[in-house]
């Protein structure tokens, strides 16, 4: 075992689009458990977009990150070293575990929570990790699908909106996907099943919008905001549920940033547009996953990762992430 | 019974705030009913901010109106004239009459619905009437109030906001209600029993919303838009649920209105911005209307109306609606 533990810092708020010298690399001793802890080796670092906000703490339902700190991340990996009886050596873990090698936990601080060694890390951290679990209760909790209603997915090539959109299609609807270049939208409609895909960034999306959901959208699972919401906004059915799941667009962008200007759609079309925080349904995670799990068994839900190997990749891979390179959930391998 | 059959047909598409040249006054023959027909004069006619959009045919939940037309309105009014066995000469009524003294209808075309002889028509389309329905069921069926949550009303002193707001006292709120004048703010903690009321022209409206709502707003009523909108929902409580029933400070605005900015609090907040019709909850009408009467039995609701004097004066009246001369419900007295 090395003795040195790899961090990456958070170094400063970024202004704009996240940059590599918003983080510090710093190399700390490896850390010593005290009587019941135990040290966990990450495996797996998750990049996910709503770590541009808690680089500025927009976000309070985390606990505010000061510059200098570890830039918190969430993880899988391998209990190490064990002072828990509960927590024997070799368990799989996963947890928001930061950028760095290794990090040390009684089991509250930072919670984890273990995995079977049948499930990759890999699914661990997508499909059945944070970005699965917003995609299964936004779009089963707060859109309710209902067979033959047509969806409309944002970032569909995403972590979450790809699994968004399976579960959708396992629930019977039309699904239509947003991505960002053609190898994307190929990779919706012909690997997971998506009825049809615009490439937002060559295609005229409100035409393509009008076309494929000629009676409205029922459903519009949104992963970006901007522009792309308005479009959707303009174009929902009577009854309408809007889930706003994320907003990435307006991740990196400064000042003031202009709100849906197509909102009051929302009276015309008697409809709803609601928001939500994964870890409120961390209690019916494990419904969930046996779900997912079910799926995937059944072949009927897929995962694509884009992994990354290399620890010193981590803030490219964070860049990378808003510049929409990966397809599916985007990791780094230790 | 007079000749003639005074008329506003809508003349043009406003451009910004409506104008009186919108409009053209016209007189027409009164009209003869024919087999199964009746034949309606107006009494009371009701100018309602959503008159603003169907002047542009923007609402779609309503047939268009052309050029020419007699300009679409509420109001109530006795059968003076019948043909049909269900209706008989003397029967009060109140619907989508227009601006006009005299109505032609077979009882489906306009609609309208007889109202008992100890319901003042002031209330029959007020309290009783659109207004009183939206400010029910968008409060009730959309906000879900319950006891101790903290709701604010925008265009509080309207016919709809002062009736949302208390029947949110009702359901035992507490409500805060934002207006545009101290008259109309003492009226409604002095006379409604509203907790609180904020002056919108001369006050700060964030501070004084910090200081009344310290732990947020659990309930925002909407009937304004705008600043107002963003400023709440900064400001909402966790599961908020933000009503969207009117937009008034944008009806009168050309070209390309701002939305919400802050719209993406209902993430952070797990809470839902919401719109309804309330044509849709027209079968219900009874129920509400049954509660509504108990409620003004029990002196536990009231209704403010400012009735303006003379046909001639409602292109002005709607004028004024917008201008925000009105205490509760505005209708000009036919």
């Amino acid at each position: 075992m090395t003795t040195q533990n790899r961090q990456f810092l958070l170094a400063a708020r970024p202004q704009g689009m996240v940059k590599e010298s918003d983080f510090t690399y710093h190399e700390a001793p490896v850390p010593t458990p005290g009587p019941g802890q135990v040290l966990i080796r990450t495996t797996y670092i998750s990049l996910d977009p709503s770590m541009r906000g808690q680089m500025e703490n927009r976000a309070d339902y985390v606990a505010p990150l000061a510059l200098g700190d570890v830039m918190r991340a969430g993880g899988t990996g391998e209990i190490v070293t064990s002072n828990h009886p509960d927590h024997p050596v070799g368990t799989l873990v996963q947890g928001t575990f930061g950028m760095q090698d290794y990090v040390v936990s009684d089991g509250h601080n930072p919670p984890f929570r273990a995995f079977d060694a049948k499930i990759h890390p890999q699914q661990a951290l997508g499909v059945l990790g944070g970005t699965g679990m917003t995609a299964y209760f936004g779009l089963l909790d707060l859109a309710e699908p209902q067979p033959g209603q047509v969806v409309v997915i944002s970032g569909a090539a995403g972590a979450t909106g790809s699994v968004a959109g399976q579960i959708a299609k396992l629930k019977g609807c039309t699904v239509f996907g947003l991505a960002g270049s053609d190898d994307k939208c190929r990779w919706l409609t012909g690997e997971l099943g998506f009825d049809g895909a615009i490439n937002y960034k060559t295609q005229d999306v409100g035409n393509e919008l009008d076309r494929l959901c000629p009676d409205g959208i029922n459903i519009y699972f949104d992963n970006v905001g901007g522009e792309i919401l308005d479009l959707c906004l303009a174009r929902i059915a009577d009854n309408a549920r809007v889930v706003i799941c994320g907003g990435i667009s307006r991740y990196n962008q400064s000042g003031e940033i202009p709100g849906p200007k197509n909102y009051f759609n929302l009276v015309f079309r008697r409809a709803r547009m609601e928001g939500f925080i994964v870890l409120d349904y961390a209690p019916r995670f494990p419904e969930a996953i046996q779900d997912m799990l079910g799926w995937i068994e059944q072949g009927k839900l897929k995962q694509s990762t884009t992994v990354i190997e290399g620890f010193e990749n981590l803030p490219k891979a964070l860049i990378q992430l808003f510049e929409g390179a990966n397809t599916g959930k985007l990791m780094v391998k230790v």
